[in-house]
C-alpha cells in the first residue's frame, strides 16, 4: 500500500525518523552516562518498545497498569509504573503481572499503598522492586517532605516481599519551559532539594540504587547533573509542534518529528478552504491547533470545524483536490497517539507494516 | 460488580437516565411532527442504537463509513452518512455495505462524487438514495448556492442507480448560541434560505421527500417550522456541562446527564487536594475542564495534570480518601466517549451491562 492510500484519519510513523530518534537519544544517555527508561506512555506499542530495547535501553516506563499489562504480554522487561496505583483492581492486576513472572517494579507515595504492595509480594511469592515517588515542585503526586521520603524507604526496606530501589524525581511541569536556560534555571532548584533527599537517605542508610525522573526537555540538562541514574523521556520519539518549537539542548533540538496525522479533503466547494475528515477526535486538542505539513501549500492554516472535521485555510496557490491526503503534525502526540488503533509504519512513501497501539481505556 | 468498583479511568452511563432521555426525545418529536434520526456520532454503540430503533427511531445517522459499518453489523437500518464521503477507501466500504445489504443512504455535495455514487450503486446492483448536502451557514460542508444544490439534486436523478432523496440543513455552529431567543433568531435567517431551496427545488420538479438537520441545540426550533421532515439529535443521550449549561426549550432542559467519567484517587498527600488517575487521555478538552459531580465535597474544582492525571481542589470539608471513586460530568460527551473502549452500564449501584464503543479510529 501507498502512504496516500492509508484509510483516513489514519496515524503515520516514518520508521526510518524513528530510529534515528531512538539512535539519537540513546548516544546522549551513553555520552552523558545515564541510563535510559523510555516512557511507554507516549506510543503504547510493543513493536516501538522492542525497537528501543534492542538499541540497549534497560526497560520501559509506564504511567498505568494497562500499559505494564502491555509491555509485558510483548516481552519487555524492566518496567517501572511511574504513578501511584491506589486502586483493588491495579493492585489485583499488578498481582497478576508478578504471578506471570513479568520483570515490573513500581512507585508509591504513601504508607497504605506500600502496604498494600508488600501483600501482594507476599501472596505472589515475588519481591517487589519500589522506588519512593518525590514531589519535585509539580505538585502530582510523590512524598513532599524529605523526612516523609525516608521514612517510606525504611518501610520499603522493612516489609516483607519488597525492596526499596530508589526515588523518582519528575518535573514534568518544567520540560518545555523557555528559554532553555530559564529551564535549566529552574530544574537546578529542584536538583538541589532532590541531592539533598539523596544525602538524607544515605545518611539513614538508604541511599538510593536508582534516580529516575527526567523527560524530553529536561534529559540533556538531568543526565549533566550527576543525580540521575536513569531517565525516562518519551516524547523525542516523535516529536510534535510544541516539542519542535523549543530547544533541547542549549543550541539546538537534535530529534526530527516521526509522527504526522493523515486526512481526505472532503470538500472544496469555496475557494480559499478546503475541509478534510479529521477533527476533535482525530488530533489532541489540549496543546493547540495541529499544523498542516504536507499536500498543502505555504501558509495554510487549520481551524476544528467539529468532531470530525476540520478546515484549511489557504493563503494562496492551487489548493489540494477533494479525495487528496494532506498529513498533520500534532501539537501534543502522547493522547493524539490515544486516539488511534494502530500506527500505520511508512518508509518513503510505502506503508511497511502496522503497529497496534494498546492499552487504550 | 458494584458501581464504585469499576476499572478506572471508565465510561459511566446510567440506563435509567438514558432511557428517559431517549423517551423524552421521542415524545418531543411525535407531538411537533417530525421523525428522528438520531446522530451514532455520539454513542457509537449498537447497544444503545438499538434502544433508539425500539423507541420509534427511523435510523441511525453516521458521521463515518466506519459508524455506518458498526451500525449495519448490528442490524441498525435507516443508516444516513451525515457528511461527504471522499477517499477511495470510504467509497469501497460503501459499496461492500451495499453488497451486504445495509440500509444505507449519503449526502453529497459535488458533481464527481455523485458519479462515483452512481458508479458504486450500479456494481453493486442496488440502489442508493444520496441526499443534497447545502450549507446553511456552517462553512464546512455542503452547495453553497441555491443553484448548484438544484443543479446536484438533478445530477442525481439521472444517474444509473442512484435516487434523489432529499436535502440536508445543519447548523452546527449555532447549537449553543445563548440565550435561545437568539439561537431562534440566528435560525430563522437560515431557514429562510432553506425555504427558498425547497421552493426553487419544487419549481424544478425536485421536491425532497426528506429534509434533514437538528441537533440537541437546535431541535425544538427546527421541529417547529414546518421545515424539516425529520431531525438528527445526538448529545440529548448523555449531556455533558456545555448543553446543561443551556436552555434546550424557551423555558427549560428536559435532558439529564446520563453519561460519566469514573476516576480513582492516587493521591491525597497534601491539605485541600487529590489527585486522580484521569487527565488528558480520559476527557475530550476542547470545550472545556470536567465537573466532579459524586465522590467530593461541594466547590470542588478539577485541573488537569497531564496526560493520565487531574487535581481536585477542595474548597473544605473532607476529601475522598486514596483508592476512592469520583464520577465526573464531561465537558464534551461525543469525543470523550470516543476514548473509551465500552459503556460500563449502571443502574443505581450496580454494573449490569458492558456496551463496546465501536468505530474508533
Amino acid at each position: 500500500m501507498r502512504r496516500s492510500e492509508i484509510a483516513t484519519p489514519a496515524l503515520l510513523l516514518d520508521i526510518d525518523i524513528l530510529d534515528r530518534n531512538i539512535a539519537t537519544m540513546r548516544d546522549c544517555a551513553a555520552a552523558l552516562g545515564v541510563k535510559l527508561r523510555p516512557h511507554a506512555k507516549a506510543h503504547k506499542c510493543v513493536e516501538i518498545a522492542q525497537r528501543i530495547m534492542a538499541a540497549g535501553a534497560i526497560g520501559a516506563s509506564c504511567a498505568t497498569i494497562g500499559e505494564a499489562e502491555a509491555m509485558a504480554s510483548g516481552g519487555i522487561g524492566g518496567i517501572l509504573v511511574t504513578a501511584p496505583l491506589a486502586s483493588t483492581d491495579a493492585t489485583q492486576r499488578l498481582y497478576r503481572l508478578l504471578l506471570r513472572g513479568a520483570d515490573i517494579a513500581v512507585v508509591a507515595e504513601d504508607a497504605d499503598c506500600v502496604s498494600q504492595l508488600s501483600a501482594i509480594a507476599v501472596a505472589s511469592a515475588r519481591t517487589l522492586d519500589v522506588v519512593v515517588d518525590v514531589d519535585v515542585g509539580m505538585g502530582r503526586t510523590g512524598c513532599l517532605e524529605i523526612a516523609d521520603a525516608v521514612a517510606l524507604a525504611r518501610q520499603i526496606t522493612d516489609m516483607p516481599a519488597l525492596r526499596y530501589a530508589g526515588i523518582q524525581a519528575y518535573w514534568g511541569n518544567l520540560q518545555q519551559v523557555s528559554p532553555f536556560s530559564e529551564r535549566a534555571r529552574l530544574i537546578a532548584v529542584q536538583a538541589d532539594r532532590v541531592r539533598s533527599l539523596i544525602a538524607a537517605l544515605t545518611s539513614a542508610g538508604l541511599p538510593p540504587a536508582i534516580v529516575t525522573g527526567g523527560g524530553t526537555g529536561s534529559h540533556r540538562i538531568d543526565a549533566t547533573m550527576g543525580l540521575f541514574t536513569e531517565i525516562q523521556p518519551g516524547s523525542y520519539l516523535f516529536m510534535d509542534s510544541c516539542y519542535s518549537a523549543i530547544s533541547i539542548s542549549e543550541n539546538d533540538n537534535p530529534f526530527t518529528p516521526s509522527l504526522f496525522v493523515a486526512a481526505t479533503v472532503v470538500s472544496a466547494n469555496k475557494p480559499g478552504r478546503v475541509v478534510v475528515n479529521a477533527g476533535w477526535k482525530a488530533f489532541a486538542t489540549d496543546s493547540g491547533k495541529p499544523v498542516a505539513v504536507r499536500g498543502v501549500p505555504p501558509g495554510t492554516s487549520f481551524r476544528f470545524m467539529g468532531d470530525e472535521h476540520g478546515a484549511l485555510d489557504l493563503e494562496g496557490g492551487d489548493g489540494p483536490v477533494v479525495g487528496s491526503t494532506i498529513e498533520f503534525l500534532t501539537s501534543h502526540c502522547d493522547p493524539t497517539v490515544n486516539l488511534y488503533s494502530a500506527y500505520h509504519v511508512v518508509r518513503g512513501d510505502d506503508v511497511i507494516d502496522v503497529w497496534p497501539i494498546r492499552a487504550r481505556y
